[in-house]
């Protein structure tokens, strides 16, 4: 097959054609790594009959080496036959296995058994080896943007309109606890995901056969054997929600990366250009901005990073609606359901991408300080209300507005107006050093933001660092 | 007024129609519980200058009377002249009090402070007093249902046919479980939500004049006084995902609802019948089912859950767009973020609605037996093949395969041709009594169903006591 | 009942306030409508009879009579009685008449006969009432906004980077283009919308008792009657997809209205000001940008326009899942259902708000011709490319990108090494003399941009003028 | 590559899957075929300059055979170096020409000329080749099981519950018409898509240098060589409606898959049983339905369709949001709108998967006969009320009711009390035999559903075949 052939934008242009990117991914989110994680659950399940007595070891390990030959040719080869994907598995290794082994395999379960305990540990590995990964280190590099800004004076925008100033880091700093508190929601979800052995219906029919009094301890070894939480009950299928929880948990986090990448594409505005490419610089740059217009830097990037939240974030749907499966189970999530992986790779995809779009721009300081010198007159008027009022003025609202309006009808800086207003004299007295370089210069009214920057940045490091050292 | 102008049928129709639920719900989600939260804002606000000593305790009590009088008539009203909702708030409060209280109205503060603030602590507080109270009700109604019918069996269904057996109050046990969580879940959302007061830009500007050190304290206090946690950082808007965690924690418990009301339905159809409308009962009853077919007795209730899920689900598509916001905020959240209300509002609606819809029917348990009795032959080949791999036969699977296709072939019960087979007595006398029994009456077959049912409502019934009882 | 108690935004915040939208659209979206409107279906059905034969013209009109006397109050009264909404209104129409007229009330009908010709009727009306005036005053001011401003010229931007100009009219334009088709979408889908007359099933079965030959066409008398196309076969719901494909013609409308608002934001941000608000002038306005800082003017209405189109986009997924219903009708859509005349009226207020958004704000002329000075003269790169090459130069591409890149690496501007660049005398020799003036001032780039302007307007203008004419 | 590499279950499970399926689509959905189409639409742009006199034709032919040997290899090759797609495809088309040849290539235009052109290029013609064909052959097979049970009678359903009698025919005429006109809707969506030729910002910057007076006339001609029509005006990109549109007309029609869908799987009950798997008489069928279950057959391609509609009717939402493109084009929408031809691709699985679906299953007559006999009794309460009324009773409705709640009362059957009344003779004798026979056997209470079936059949019939005719 030609890696071209493939219909879905995911495969053709993004999984395949980054080889990086794709070796990462493939052990957990290809077709071919589901049928693996259904040989590992049919070899566990084997391994805890062996240790509950049922039978040997050996038999365990004959089944286990069988489940490790499996290959998705076979299986889609047998299911082609019998139109069933799991009883097709299950023929696969029995054939490679002792006929005193073959009793065993499956033994107990419901196709939906191994399908749903497989999902939820492929999902769980997933996160700890690339999810978590991909979005630590792309907060690393916000943690260390942020640092390097944290003092460096930008106008806040609020309604896209200037409003008073703050740092560029501060601004970095508010993604790096959104982001955090992502990641230990994905985490979360992913640590709370369930498999299931309880048989058709979820009522231990065939299990309860063998172990009368407690079958959901054979359930619970299973789960223990592959590092799963046990479920509370289940019918078929393992409850929804936890899936949903999942899929949320990374949905909610996609949006995080697509306000990003909105504010960074703004910032790179012609008009704005606080940010700038890191490429603008090199003239013999073989890479083309535009198939007619020579002279053009996109951000595109940033924009990919918006567009793959717009493709993917509308599937939460999909999930919702799956949490409704008639009685014991309607089946109609069967399809829907193997998208869940899909949705995994396109989002590490964009954390990826976004975290290289990071690495590809860098802050326009002359710039950024440029446009605050530029709008900051008018800004005085609030820190004047504020300081006039802490220092007992009477009225310092209303006086702090007849003078941002005398400026604007003189068409003079408020700045000056103030600087001149003797009658303001009593009260600037009372203030401190610090509070009168405001009135004179509104670009240092960043209130705590280099501060709470800091603080912010560390509380993550050191939480990531944690995070991340957990299993 | 009239309540049949409301252009929203979830006011005219549910909400201002059904007396109970509107005196519940309004003192939250009405426009006018609105602007009541806010002026408890405003209030806490001057309460914790008064703390930190900016101003007397007198002043702030000042303030809180003044805030307790606002009506929102008046707020609209000056809004129609100035186009500031807060602003007009402000306003209102102002006029009130004496002009020595008046600067520290709002002082620090922007607008969405308050916004923010005020609808965080609505949401905590709808969420004690409505709904979890409302889940609970319904919740504790479906672990009466499931213990009294833990044993009642049924028979499973999956892809809509029958499947093994289980027990009617396991599948009800299956809602308790899932419901149980999502309460947790909801609870948890609520709990974690912040407000702010942080100002403009969210980096403590004006608080930083008067605490240059700490101004983040001002905000941690105003939120204990509030009963909220405080933020990490913000912009001028509270991260958008608490409220996002918080509107898909509703969501997917409503899928649940929804999930349910669809099994009852089903469970309702003329051909199934296991469950039953209470009210058929009655010859005298003035309830109409159908405007034609006077016979008729519908389901509309559990139809009225599964359409209203589907009325809202989607809304949670207009909160994770809210998660963009460009730059310190570009306020096009402000009309969309205001329907999260409506969406609690709704949500309560349907599990009131669904609460009367279950205590509306009962099971049937004669046909429950009647359909269970009907199609539990087949069943049998199930517990065969188990009971005959336990009890060592080397080829159990096989042999019960083939002893079912000679059942359909010679078109003879199953159950009588295991009986007959004389070549598996061995295998019989080896099996227990109990589960000898099961290959006489399959409908037996029920596995673990009625003791997983007791173990998931004891269990229930208690997480649910406890989560009560916390503030 | 006060306004204010509404739960659901759109009545407490917009509806209910705004005295000139209530009005107009009162008549068609609240409930008090919808029972009016069914008690038209329901007076027209014995109208229809009454041509048949079946009763007299006088039993009709006293049923007409009765029917415009319904008040919604009495209706909801009988209803919690009966629990039957069309029972109820039956019995109310029934109560008023003789008992002579009685029998001839909803005769074959069943409820959703007049339910969903009541909903596909107002649906019809308010959008020739109300939807296509919104949408054509706001479309007209556009035109006048794209005339006045056609040889306006203004930086084109993409990727939110300078490309080549265009003018502000052209940009307009593109608005008035696609609203315009909006238009027709919208209005061929309302006047596509299908009631229905075929009973319970949609068999007719109680119509073919009378007309066993052709009892469609005392369906089709009904939908005359009412001004509505026949329905081709339905079951006991009308196909849904007539309304599905009214709300997605209005919902495709709604973004690009959003499309629009964010262009128009965009526009008035600090950095780029094309656009400034009338009302920025005044120095007496009471109106306050921001609650702390008072030299805000904000896009607030532009905000809206998109923020409202976040709350209802996603509700077109409600109708596409009311698409299912099972077997002749499962009446899950029947809550879900209602809220399409909610979605009506959140649209128009919508188009109303865009509307006096764009009647706030004008174009700064001076500001954009400096935007487009200063950012001219890299464009020139362009048109020198094709007028080289349409000059016969050998490697015309090639020629303009080392040029482009000399202005870069020597920080000239690229005109002037154009001008003196003697080696393009040749092909500028063969150029006209418009294209040479270009290569001197690329502001003059413009294109078509102001003939396409004028072309689109005219175009639009005549289309809106005979569309509206229209019945 | 793998195929089991891929990461979509799109590709991996079903497109590379199933290869007649894959044959057939291959050629439009594929990465590879977007280069072609791309590589189709330069070679025409060429082809539109010979026309136009500006190149020769023997140069336009040189440009034709390169697009025709371009290969995806060598284009993401290009790519990977130069970072720009379509740069790329036009280098690797230029390397390949004559000196003399190169210039015309891609002259005058956009990458985006190129891509949207493209896109709509190959969705009309994926619609032509694949989309139609697909539906009209599940059409025609439902015409032909419409036509064959058009006068089986088959209990009607609403709420679940036995409403009125039709025929199976006629709820399978219901889908006929439902289909047919979504049939006529995606036609006319993929008609009325547009390409564009207007350059970087839509204002034809570049052509009018070329064709002051009327540029659009070449990107007319454009389109006309490719069967498109042209746009009125666009941006850098065409108007976005026109592919939200044929979106939308793919989403409403799978809606309609998943009805029929649905209602098929309801049938297939095992409490229904009108609807059977042709397979299950087959002892020798190596297909297993569960595997644990081996009496099992489950009607999984129903499940399969409803499964795929949940998986991709959201995405409807993503496309939406892509109507949002600031200024002259954000590029946002790059990524997101490659996933529409995927988008048809599963809209296509879709059919194709009903379509065998509908044939995998066969009416079960006898037990749709034993149903409608087993519930008819009480259906005669709605024909006696409308007969009576007919027949001039006086207050037929209350005569029909108090019989039918006598039948309740003494448990005995509706038919036989009022056979037995004879206070209805006078009425009687006023019906006709027909109707009198309605009375006798509610089951013939089919109204005008057989006539109405073959009626549907014959006009759809008819449509589909001038429909697939058109070009």
């Amino acid at each position: 097959m030609n890696p071209f052939d493939a219909a879905s934008p995911l495969d053709a242009r993004y999984f395949f054609a980054e080889p990086e990117f794709f070796k990462k991914l493939r052990p957990f989110v290809s077709e071919s790594s589901q049928i693996k994680y259904l040989s590992r659950v049919e070899a566990a399940l084997v391994a805890v009959l062996a240790d509950a007595g049922l039978c040997s070891q050996k038999i365990a390990q004959e089944v286990a080496d069988a489940c490790d030959e499996i290959e998705p040719e076979e299986v889609y080869e047998e299911e082609a036959r019998i139109q069933h994907n799991i009883r097709a598995l299950v023929n696969c290794i029995r054939r490679r296995i002792s006929e005193e082994a073959q009793p065993f395999v499956h033994l107990f379960a419901t196709s939906n058994d191994m399908t749903d305990t497989a999902r939820a540990l492929c999902l769980k590995e997933v996160t700890h080896a690339a999810v978590l990964p991909f979005l630590a280190d792309l907060t690393t590099k916000l943690i260390r943007l942020a640092r390097a800004n944290a003092s460096v004076g930008q106008i806040g925008r609020t309604h896209g309109r200037h409003a008073v100033p703050i740092t560029f880091g501060f601004a970095i700093a508010l993604y790096v606890s959104r982001l955090g508190q992502r990641i230990e929601a994905i985490k979360s979800a992913a640590d709370n995901l369930r498999g299931k052995f309880s048989g058709a219906v979820g009522a231990y029919n065939a299990l309860t056969l063998y172990r009368p009094q407690d079958p959901q301890e054979l359930e619970a070894a299973l789960m223990r054997k592959l590092g799963l939480k046990p479920p509370e009950i289940s019918s078929q299928i393992v409850q929804p929600e936890y899936v949903a929880d999942y899929v949320y948990a990374l949905a909610s986090c996609w949006g995080v990366l697509a306000n990003l990448a909105d504010d960074f594409r703004h910032l790179l505005r012609s008009e704005i250009r606080e940010l700038r490419a890191r490429s603008e610089g090199d003239p013999n740059s073989p890479i083309v901005g535009s198939s007619t217009m020579p002279h053009k830097i996109n951000p595109k990037d940033f924009e990919n990073v918006k567009s793959l939240w717009k493709a993917y974030m509308p599937r939460l749907t999909t999930v919702l609606m799956d949490q409704i499966s008639e009685h014991q189970r309607d089946l109609t999530n069967s399809a829907s359901s193997r998208f869940v992986t899909e949705f995994v790779t396109g989002f590490c995809y964009t954390v990826y991408r976004a975290s290289s779009a990071v690495d590809g721009v860098e802050p326009d300081r002359e710039r950024m300080r440029a446009i605050l010198n530029e709008g900051k007159d008018p800004i005085v008027a609030e820190p004047l209300y504020i300081l006039l009022a802490l220092a007992g003025h009477p009225d310092a609202h209303e006086k702090a507005r007849v003078l941002a309006r005398q400026a604007r009808v003189e068409n003079k800086p408020l700045v000056e107006i103030v600087r001149q207003d003797r009658s303001l004299d009593p009260y600037r007295e009372k203030m401190t050093p610090t509070n009168r370089k405001i009135l004179e210069d509104p670009a240092l009214y960043t209130g705590a933001a280099e501060t709470r920057t800091f603080a912010i940045c560390d509380l993550w490091e050191k939480k990531l660092a944690d995070l991340l050292r957990q299993p």
